[in-house]
């Protein structure tokens, strides 16, 4: 029986512009790697975390992976002794799901370690604890993606309705994460309570068209329907040029431009890798001239999720 | 060269429960009938209007088919002569889009006679029009599928964006019209300005489900969207014995319940004819017991619109 596990989870984009708190889609990179190794003496132990700058508790009490993996065992009432080291391949606080990659890392391994055959879909709520102990809240939008690959649809959350929707073959994703801070906490303060029901009539028109967009393969209809009248107007005001940013990444091409997640990372969508890299030229010197650093990524839609590779 | 033609348009069923504003199907009864005759002598005249009680005026200026056509034979600068005989075969104001489907039937039929070949989507807007006059708003969720046929989302309005959305092929529609009035601006009035970006983001969720239910012929997918938090706990006060109907029609296995545009009338869609037929049955006698009169119509999804009948 195999005792030892490499796996890789991808990073994720939730919201995708109108879609706030029902659609994310996994990439290609970045991505969290999971090493773990069974152990005869019970208990779940982080050995070690890479990649953090020291951020990260090793507590596993504390820590998403270790959370996630707890409530794994205990729904199984095992007591099985789990080593885990954790190597962050990704920006924390990017809303870029870097707490969900951690956790859907943490519940794939020891589900494949213990030949224990939960189908991913009954992972999701496992990982979504390790959502709550980092984030506060346990939301489904960065975890179900990340475990299923693709494009996640959430369409409800109690009781929790995952649906996977295809998306082109020639979709390209280019993330630029800027090196600003937002807090996920600031990010739901931002946002009002109550909305115009024009605009709600708005954004959910926008939403039918995307996943019919997605699902016909029309990059004409998804590029007409990404857009953001409710969230994005408020959000955006918590990231130095996201405006500058987002005209640059439509002029040159994309079909789209949104903030990922809560933020500060800002995603573009475009038909074609050529066009993805122009966009992500285009994002990167518009922080460029803000003197803002950052990072870029360019990835396609990534259609299988959490991996191992080792 | 034709100078007579007679043409059918079909009923139509519009929010669809969660879509408020941007959905609607066509079913294949009831509908209208339109009779158009070219003339030499300029000018729209309705010489005869059945099936109406006499509620609708003669004056083309006044009447949406008259409307629609003019603003038809405006665009194309035809001063041509038309006789129109107009044969309701739908109650009036019953939320059944029947002034949608008459102003349809007479740009349709126009637009046959005089084989000017406007493509159906560009026809949209000239039967918006008749709209117009009829509801004192330009709306296209029944107008779109009664041209189109199927199931039409509604995107954005400004640009108008259109999309057919195909539909599972065992799909029916139970409708019941009850004797009662709603007036559209009432079903207007009754609605908050705002809503709650929770109820929003649950009703986004449910757009994106059905949209996706459909499009992947998932029944289950379907039901569990078919939900309206937000329309329908303000417009079911209007009709009484709602609640029982829909909870009647769920009981004997439809797959969602909703109501039929601004109301009265009430829908369910089913797997299949047999259990559209059941459906049926059980919202006549919840009507039956509150001694409401009530008109029934079950049809398969209408999947071709508008058409030539003579």
């Amino acid at each position: 029986m195999r005792d030892y596990i490499k796996v890789f989870a991808p990073a994720t984009v939730a919201n995708v512009t109108c879609g706030f708190d029902i659609m994310g889609f996994a990439v290609d990179n970045p991505g969290d790697e999971v090493i773990m190794q069974l152990s005869n003496t019970p208990g779940i132990r982080i050995t070690k975390i890479t990649g953090d700058m020291g951020r990260l508790p090793l507590d596993p009490t504390k820590n998403t992976v270790g959370v996630s993996v707890y409530s794994f065992l205990k729904a199984i009432n095992s007591n099985q002794g789990v080593e885990i080291i954790l190597n962050k391949k990704m920006p924390l606080g990017s809303g870029l799901g870097s707490s969900a990659a951690s956790a859907v890392a943490g519940v794939f391994a020891i589900n494949q370690l213990l030949k224990t055959n939960v189908p991913p879909k009954e992972l999701i709520a496992f990982a979504m604890e390790g959502e709550r102990i980092a984030c506060g809240a346990a939301h489904a939008d960065n975890v179900a993606p990340a475990l299923l690959g693709g494009f996640a649809l959430i369409r409800g959350r109690d009781p929790l309705d995952v649906i996977k929707i295809l998306t082109p073959s020639n979709l390209y994703c280019s993330i630029i994460h800027p090196d600003l801070e937002v807090s996920t906490k600031d990010a739901r303060m931002i946002l009002r309570p109550m909305v115009k029901l024009e605009d709600a009539v708005t954004q959910w028109g926008n939403v039918a068209g995307l996943i019919a967009g997605l699902m016909l393969s029309d990059y004409a209809l998804i590029s007409r329907s990404m857009h953001d009248v409710i969230i994005e107007p408020a959000r955006s005001i918590l990231i130095p040029g996201f405006t500058q940013v987002k005209q640059q990444a439509l002029e040159n091409g994309a079909l789209g431009v949104g903030i990922s997640g809560s933020g500060p990372s800002i995603f573009a969508l475009s038909n074609g890798i050529d066009i993805a890299h122009k966009v992500a030229q285009a994002m990167q010197s518009s922080f460029d001239q803000l003197k803002i650093g950052h990072q870029i990524y360019i990835s396609k839609i990534n259609n299988t999720g959490v991996k191992i590779i080792d």
